[in-house]
């Protein structure tokens, strides 16, 4: 049984995870949507009430219906390093690609529809509130006058994007910011605007999850940090991530949203207050792990691996301990 | 509780189905995406655990929790006709307009995750053989060896899109035609291709489904017909579709498809040959039903209309009878 990893060709952090898996001796395919027609094939035959598909990338041919698990990782757009690339042969390509691999029984880190899902910001803070994770008071809007009042209830407060990233390419990350209390909000008819409190935080966390483990990470603000440094993206800091344990009533509460959201990767991010509560701000169903990776020394990628390799929904061993870990 | 379209402004067939609500004194707020901002607003608050969220059209404000359907019918690119359109502004609107609708407990025809997978040509093939429909002899590749051996195995051969309609504006859609028997399969290593073997038939049928409802119509191929008019959307013909009876067993298969793909609206197409089989072509989920409606009188508008505002799996019955009658 094969592991499926869908990427780009330069993807240091799925070679960690490569890395992993040959060492566990599991057999890897690795492969860009982005060479279909150029460097990979594929076919699939529909005969009898059976189906039977096939892949072959560089060479190397793969049953469909021996492939173990599926990791959408950073793939390239179907099609686009064809001789003659064009939007119908990408849209042929990515249909007859996905469409297949859709059938087979292989588990999938993140199915593309759990995926497409969870990036939806306002189903996101909706199904944290359910699964009793706390959420910030936040308003999306384009009524100005809900704006204004907004603010007067809760006069602290940041602004970011609805969707997350402005759809450059490279896509660009905007940065958290904080709203001046006598901000003027008539431009929220504009455009869906994102107004949320802001939580006044001693520590971001960084908790991500590989199937039913939980890993967090955890870096305390500097002590002379500004107060309008909100987003750690963009914040100056020195001070790497270190292990953290996570309150037994958030790993519920975590488990409840990832269960819901038919997750099998997730990266969690939260802003922890004076009193220790861990504010739920998002979870980014395809956040990257190597910076904590590299600066707690958790073993993110061999979770990951390991839950590639596996074959149900058990914890694999293959990681080892040290998740956790306080 | 109120039900929501979100369509075009110009949309007759949507019009037969407001109409049927209207009498049955359904509320219903139609609404097109591209209006937001600029006609359209929008508003949700996440406060202590519970979530508010408004829309407003035209000056009217719904609440989504008060929200009993929601019909996915031909709805515009959120914002695109804004004041100031762009694709950030798109990416914001549409990520927070579908972000809160699915956070509400509303039904929907159909839910845009189960209308996305539903597109997917090879992932139809093989839920309709898993449903138990006969399909026929089908080949997706890009190997002209498989192309060849398959040739020879079915000699009779159509080819066809795999993802149904050239992406243009409006999209265009490319007729199945048939593959002579001496054709040259090279270029099937340029494009994934939908070779299928040919169905003699005498008849073509259309069956809509609706809920649990099955409405089926039916059109003889004429006696005269060219055997290379395979494509019934592009074929001359002067019969009507009249009203068919659904063989019992393929009833249970497409209720078996229905639930499996988790759609609430489905355009069966199959071809009967000879011998009265069906032959599943393809399922549509959101194939057109005017013209069925126009030439049988089949109660599809009222159909959906039940649907909508119904408020659980039962049947309805504001459609009254007469569907599957022959």
């Amino acid at each position: 049984m094969t592991v499926l990893i869908l990427t780009s060709e330069e993807d240091v952090t799925a070679d960690m995870v490569v890395l992993r898996l040959g060492e566990a001796g599991v057999p890897v395919v690795r492969l860009d949507p982005a060479d279909l027609t150029n460097g990979v094939a594929l076919s699939g035959e529909y005969v009898q009430g059976a189906c039977r598909g096939h892949l072959s990338v560089g060479g190397r041919l793969v049953s469909m219906n021996g492939l173990r698990s599926i990791w959408v990782r950073r793939p390239g757009q179907a099609a686009a390093r064809a001789a003659q690339p064009s939007a119908w042969l990408t849209e042929e390509s990515d249909q007859a690609l996905y469409g297949m691999l859709r059938s087979t029984d292989a588990r999938w880190m993140n199915h593309p529809d759990a995926a497409r899902r969870a990036r939806h910001k306002p189903w996101q803070l909706r199904l944290a509130q359910r699964a009793g994770l706390a959420v910030p008071a936040t308003l999306i809007t384009t009524f100005p006058q809900a704006a204004r009042e907004f603010a007067e209830r809760f006069p602290d407060l940041v602004v970011k994007p609805v969707s997350g990233a402005h759809p450059q390419e490279p896509p660009r990350a905007v940065p958290t910011s904080r709203v001046a209390p006598d901000a003027d909000f008539s431009a929220v008819a504009f455009g869906p605007t994102l107004l949320q409190r802001r939580v006044p935080k001693r520590a971001d966390v960084r908790l991500t999850v590989v199937g039913e483990r939980l890993l967090a990470a955890r870096k305390p603000v500097d002590p002379g940090a500004h107060p309008d440094d909100v987003d750690v993206r963009f914040a100056p800091s020195v001070s790497p991530w270190l292990p953290a344990q996570v309150p037994p009533r958030v790993a519920e509460a975590v488990h409840r949203y990832m269960k819901c959201a038919e997750l099998a990767y997730g990266a969690f991010d939260f802003a922890e207050d004076a009193d220790g509560i861990w504010w739920f701000l998002e979870c980014n169903q395809s956040g990257q792990f190597g910076f904590v990776e590299m600066d707690t020394g958790q073993p993110i990628a061999a979770a990951i691996a390991g839950w590639l390799a596996g074959d149900g929904d058990a914890v694999p061993s293959a990681g080892g301990d040290g998740d956790q870990a306080g």
